[in-house]
């Protein structure tokens, strides 16, 4: 009995393991059942009406730093599927330069000490240094990604975005209503931000399936399943750039 | 291929389908290997002292509301394996009585108008009607579940317990370090109450297994594996009685 | 020596109270002047356009309870100057109403045990008794205040309305910019609320200089004063109705 | 008439100006007399009992930077009495080190496009520039104040420290307790950052009553006068150094 559980196991590991082509597959197959009825009940499902409403939408790129991203920084935090991604963010990032689309970089800057880190992370930080530390080269964003000006920089110390930091205020005065995400990784940072802004009421959010990513595929697409479930939009960034 | 990816779909949804003893074996078996090194690296892991410590924990009993957990209110917010779960939660309710331990009845109560709701379910509010408004049969503890004297009610409107509510002050101030959470259902309310605790620096997090619950086991079984990524605890009622 | 000092002093606070603040304000404005144009350099000085504004205004009528205001209570919460203002709150409740106005009603309702009020009133708190105990008659709305229908009752543990509760949620999920404060006191629950609410970028935040009060009529204007200073319109009830 | 009324106004002032606040406030200690024993009911007024005590104690030093203090910067947000007390939070700081206060380091920094500015002091931001813009002159601290290792930054966006930043959760997990304020000004940062400290019950709270400071000495004096009426300690330097 254990044996056939270890088979199916590793069954289950390969079917995942097939990644990209299940991502576009699984999503057209097994979520578009009678599971997700994303009729428009709610106001967040409306299609966005016109190019005009770019200017009430946020693209969030979320924790696009060395140490999360780049295996060459040794991190402890690496996120295993996060190099994978940098093209995507970085195409995901010009498309919405080209809509208006107002840009936040939302980043981790952590004190030398690891006093402002969460306490199970904390046991990384000594001598002055650590993940994410402010000023060091983890810290910075991944070779690619710039800051251009008239785009914003939001340094967080949480996972979610908008946890103990001035971002919903930001926004909100700013008239942004519809978000868009890209980044790392998914089951913490990227649906932490998510269930927050849901939280908020931001009326439409918008996950770009191929522009995030988590340690393994079935963490990703387990939480992308969740999102769906609370009205989230998990487009690929081809459906959503048409 | 496709055939074969659906005869592999099928198998997998068979597997999480054999649910308490998968959740017992995966817990065992999947969960304890090297990814997670609970060596006590961080303040978080280190074994609970001495039944003294009982005074710095608290209990959270979230959303155990007859319109999340019973199926005689035909509410569209019942969660599908909430029922199943009520007697482990009245029995962790009872083991945190009898430690000490002070529980803190986490609640949805809604104004009619549903104007306090998430927009994607605002369209369930009309006539003064709708899932767990205050003051309706709906949002009472489900059958069984009493709060007593020197027990704490907790109003909140969105997935957190933690979210704009004062929860945390209550807890803090009150010497509170550690957390056990039950309840439904994990995705939503069990999971955004975990997460933000983390983000809060509780020192252990522990949730009850089989006093949790969500909508289908796979649900349940992903969200778990993502909090025990993070440092949350993760026993069986039985285990954590002991 | 000392005596010398207090006649000093005397004659400093006297001296200092007749710039700005005295020759103006006071000479100018108690009770009757027009209003005065505060040099409309910022947005929120702009004069409402017309009466369909007040769709995006909300009325928040503050702590009118009768553990602050009704002396025949004994609460030592009592707000001296309470009573006094029991009729202007319930006329402006009445023009709110008149114009559409979006009403709520902020009130302070605590556990018996008194774990969630401030730890500088704490003391207050015993056998199950104390100010604005929830269910107590202290904690019900001063004779003649009635919530109606469609209006928002919002439950508060904090001097500011906004300190850990979803207040924020519900105004600008409504589309809510513009805010009017009538209730007690001065120093504390309005004022707590009115400095958030600029922190929160509400466009435009009015207190009604007199259906307002604190404790001691100095009280009452050094805090009107302060909030002036930071942009906040504070007419009296006739000229907010005109 | 209304000379009548101004003059009627006036004695009505100083009439109220001789009661408690300034017979005992100014007469038996300004800038000298023993501190006043305000009524021991609350848990914060306790004695502390030993130098042990200063590890659960942080300073916070709040807004000395160069636009709120230099003349020399012409910032429009300069405060009046700013520079002079310059010396004396240097001073503050100095004794803290000694004491082995954990020293936190509260400053305004703002994106040069004035996004993330309060609305009614936006108009302030153009052309990349504007008050405590992050990377200009005008956001460094005061000549004579430096940041020393081991002590904290923590930038900010409105007048509470608390407000959207995560300075409460590096606090209370620091086992912080107890907090010493300094810096400027009075009415906004001060008084806001002391309001939130009381709600969010740090036990013992002391504003430096000559380290900090506002535009006028009766602004200073009214505030000074609100938070002890809410159980904050408000000693002199010397009365808190000895």
């Amino acid at each position: 009995m254990p044996s056939h559980l270890a088979l199916l196991s590793c069954l289950l590991v390969l079917l995942l393991s097939l990644d990209k082509f299940l991502l576009h597959y699984l999503k057209k197959r097994l979520f578009s059942g009678p599971r997700i009825p994303s009729g428009g009940t709610s106001k967040s499902r409306r299609p966005m009406a016109a190019a005009a409403k770019w200017s009430e939408t946020a693209m969030l790129v979320i924790d696009m730093q060395k140490d999360f991203v780049d295996p060459a920084m040794r991190s402890p935090m690496l996120v295993a599927g996060g190099e994978a991604v940098v093209p995507a963010v970085a195409e995901a990032v010009a498309v919405a330069r080209e809509r208006g689309i107002f840009l936040v970089w939302v980043v981790r800057e952590h004190d030398p000490s690891g006093r402002d880190v969460e306490l199970f992370r904390r046991h990384h930080y000594s001598g002055g240094k650590g993940p994410t530390v402010k000023g060091l080269k983890g810290a910075e964003l991944a070779d690619g990604l710039v800051i251009k000006e008239g785009e914003y920089k939001l340094v967080k110390t949480r996972f979610s975005a908008f946890f103990a930091t001035h971002l919903d205020s930001v926004l909100k005065t700013a008239g942004i209503k519809n978000l868009v995400i890209v980044g790392v990784q998914t089951p913490n940072c990227i649906r932490q931000t998510v269930f927050d802004a849901v939280a908020l009421d931001y009326e439409k959010i918008t996950v770009l399936i191929d522009a995030t990513a988590a340690a393994r595929p079935e963490i990703h697409l387990s939480n992308i399943r969740d999102m769906k479930n609370i009205g989230v939009e998990t487009p690929t960034l081809d459906e959503w750039r048409r």
